[in-house]
């Protein structure tokens, strides 16, 4: 097995009829629309049940290294060892952008023997989701041109455009641009750039919806640009939200597919963690309470990021609450952040462990600031060494705190089970979870709060822009949103070099962006890019397909 | 029935489930990927059947105002009445593109009682074809950028990349843009533009490709741009064919669904008519020829674009020939085409259709050109009397063509009875088929032999960088392509103003262009555009979508 890729193991998985897993999860056939053999989209209409007694278990992490720490995997994983202990459970993931996909080795279906499948269909296209978004979003920009170029009605500044086209690659020579160019046929000439479509705020809005009149509603709201006398410019007021929701009509119900033990498992949705929310779909996550006992689910990056917008906007607009937090660590991630090398990860050393583990430690605080106590899981890798585990498990124990040895990658459910029963007891004993800030904490305050408490900063030093650009958000009406923090997943702070538990730093906010579609505001710190690069040989050198259809290289 | 619209028609009809309509076609359970209820990919490896039995029939045109002359619909209604007579058969048509839908009422489902379903999800995303060409044409776009910013191994002029990204909207402001722009993160700065879909390389490869692995060599040999020193440079010295292809893996499976009589329909590809050759691929004509009896197929505009181009580019590539050639000729094109205006072509007038009648004369004597005696489908409209019908009824019999007026938009298959009837008996008859040319003959003597024998013009004016280009094109051994003419549809001529049949003109070609993956050479006349723009009122604005997830102002 040693040398098997994911993809090898995928591969050799058997794989169940998608029906079959629909019957398991309590979907009647007529909620049932079938992608291919495996793959299905849920029509929520369909659905009865009542999602107010299903638990959800929120899986996040502590800062993690490039590689990062098997978040997916656990969240399989653990989904799996609830399935072989006998409960009822669904998984809710988010969906992998293509990009990365062709850019950088690493899917987002897990890895090892706690994957989803079919991982290839996944990885590629997944039920056109992504690609619907992407048509919604670049419909808009050329609504929006096309708009100034036949006579501007309503007086849109092409300088004051905010609307960026996107498209769902990693592709740095789109991130700053000049359309329009070419004379009076080819529209009016203004600068514009590429996102990558896991940062559009049509991604945003689709996962924060609860239906799809909700999501016509927030579609409307969005904030294109602004006019020559700096009023902000919406969707409703080109009168094309209809269009848009009817581009999403398909992309916006949940895709059922399966874990390889054939644990029922929802794909919806997937923001980018640094600069949007990182979290599956609400639609997603209320599907699965609908038809689940336990919703095991992830957000992205660390407590810090996915897991603070997960309790301060998702949980908030979703009207529900993590019943369990499970911070994934590795032994790598804890010595890098006690100061090793990435190329000396696989040795041994405990006084790094020693040094790192307070990165752990500012998570589990984080947990607590939610009112919420979290169970750690020490994800197990082929490099850790029993005196390094024994040092992370013990350490734990001094804190009080939960914790369990994970080996999913290696064994499947089997390896997450000491895991979900630790799980079972942290939901037994309950929570007092409570969001970070109250809606009404103006905008300076909710960034101050989240610095302060969950970044562990002295404070946030405000440029001039973001000064002027929050007293517009709050004369525009949106001073009660939620602040969606655009920050680096390596560190705490705003500096991916400061590692372990950094003290003594002020976050600089160099913008603040409404997002008014969404519904909530966007603070960028430090250098965070809406657009990727690809590496100087891509992953896509390596892929090929083969007469029956079948791939290799993928990962 | 007269004020409903074609989506009300659409959603008032009864639909199958798609396994029904697989039946019926004789495809295996095991061959059918279900996407969703009504609509599903077909996996050609599962299928058995023997093609060579199997009879085509090539539904073409005349030149056509601006609305069209009901090509599809006529398309539609033929195979339903064929199935109305008891024939097996099978209906084999273009996907149509997001941007046209978007922005100018008119689908490519065919209308009234002769429309394929469900005409939304065709119209909208459809299977995710054109979204998988897209991603796969932007990927390459990245690469390429990528391996200029990296480094630049294969010494690429970024002044001379030919290949353009594409978009599937009508977006006039992505014409002409620069990218690589702000500093050396954003890579390196060059001229660019965006086609839309349907005209990219990719989608012609993908409809003149036999199967994947014919694919993945074709996208090896697309000429991306020139080096320094103006040497070709290829996808296959990227090695990127396989991650495309990989891309295209599920877009190259025909898509199955069913006119609204239930007659089987595949509807897969759809390459620009103007620009590129305009007409269904290969792979899905293939398939219905070996499940079905009759094959009904179309291609671009009339017998001057897509019939020539279906002729001399995709029965040459895909082995085959047509069995017979359907004209769609209209009372209302037949005026326009002489001399009256489009605000008139509802009023009677006998003596106009006199004048353009010439119009058809000279499509049936293109039909003739390749050994095929052409039946006509006058397709009937309210606006029609009596009289004008029976001139052009009597005209078709003076020149010894078969004739039937066609009903099927009012009556669906029924309506199109009589024409089924003449196209058997044109099929019994047998044709001495034959291309226009031959390989081998010069680049610049197949555009004269197109100019002169199909378009009626006297000669070819190249200019001089048409010539430089021939010369280069034949220099690097693409001499033996056919080629693959990009002219305005309204006019047999390169001027879209000669109405009739036009002569005395010479048709100028200003460039010269080699598609090195499709196979073919594209000669540019007049100004054909590759990205459509929006009307200053765009369809999108009259489109909802309801709680249901139903839709309305579609069509």
């Amino acid at each position: 097995m040693a040398h098997l890729t994911d993809q090898e193991i995928a591969s050799k998985a058997s794989i169940q009829p998608i029906q079959e897993i629909a019957e398991k999860a309590g979907i009647p056939e007529d909620a049932l629309e079938m992608y291919g053999k495996y793959k299905a989209k849920v029509d929520i209409n369909q659905l009865e049940g009542n999602k107010e007694d299903s638990k959800i278990v929120l899986v996040s992490a502590m800062n993690p290294t490039p590689a990062g720490e098997g978040k997916s995997t656990v969240t399989v994983g653990l989904s799996d060892a609830f399935n072989k202990i006998g409960k009822k459970v669904m998984v809710a993931l988010r969906e992998p952008s293509l990009g990365p996909v062709m850019g950088v080795k690493g899917g987002a279906t897990g890895g090892g023997h706690a994957q989803v499948l079919p991982m290839e269909e996944i990885n590629l296209h997944f039920n056109g989701d992504l690609h619907a978004i992407t048509a919604a979003n670049n419909a808009l920009s050329a609504f929006i041109d096309n708009h100034i170029h036949q006579g501007n009605a309503l007086n849109v500044d092409p300088r004051r455009v905010t609307w960026k086209r996107v498209i769902d690659m990693n592709d740095r020579a789109l991130r700053q641009v000049v359309v329009g160019l070419g004379g009076p046929t080819r529209g009016v000439p203004r600068e514009d750039g590429f996102d990558i479509t896991v940062a559009s705020e049509i991604m945003a809005v689709l996962c924060l919806s609860n239906d799809i009149i909700d999501l016509k509603e927030k579609l409307a709201k969005i904030v294109f640009g602004y006019t020559y006398d700096k009023k902000p410019v919406t969707v409703g007021e080109l009168e094309v939200e209809g269009a848009l929701a009817l581009l999403l009509k398909e992309a916006i119900k949940p895709n059922l597919v399966q874990t390889m033990e054939g644990t029922p498992a929802l794909i919806h949705g997937g923001p980018f963690a640094n600069i949007a929310h990182g979290c599956n779909s609400i639609i997603a996550t209320n599907t699965a309470r609908q038809l689940a006992d336990i919703v095991v689910t992830e957000c992205g990056f660390g407590s810090d990021l996915g897991g603070e917008k997960f309790m301060d906007i998702k949980a908030r607009m979703g009207g529900f609450k993590p019943d369990a937090i499970v911070l994934v660590a590795t032994i790598r991630a804890l010595k890098m952040n006690g100061g090793v090398a990435k190329a000396d990860l696989g040795e041994a050393n405990v006084d790094a462990l020693k040094e790192g583990v307070v990165n752990l430690g500012k998570h589990i605080e984080n947990a607590r600031k939610f009112g919420v106590e979290p169970v750690i899981a020490l994800n197990d890798f082929v490099t850790d060494t029993d005196e390094e585990r024994n040092f992370v498990l013990g350490w734990c124990k001094e804190q009080g705190v939960r914790v369990a040895l994970t080996q999913v990658w290696e064994k499947g459910g089997e390896g997450g089970v000491d895991l979900a029963n630790e799980v079972l007891a942290a939901v037994e004993a309950g929570n007092d979870f409570h969001h970070l800030y109250e809606d009404e904490l103006p905008i300076a305050d909710k960034i101050e709060k989240i610095v302060t408490e969950v970044y562990g900063g002295d404070g946030v030093i405000l440029t001039d822009k973001a000064k002027k650009q929050i007293a517009d958000i709050e004369a525009n009406g949106w001073g009660n949103f939620p602040v969606c923090m655009a920050k680096t997943q390596y560190s705490l702070s705003d500096d991916p070099k400061k590692l372990g538990r950094p003290t003594g730093f002020n976050v600089t906010v160099r913008e603040v962006i409404a997002k008014a579609g969404a519904g909530f505001v966007v603070a960028l710190t430090g250098d965070i890019m809406t657009m990727p690069g690809l590496p100087k040989v891509p992953s896509a050198v390596k892929m090929d397909v083969n007469a029956d259809g079948s791939s290799t290289g993928l990962f």
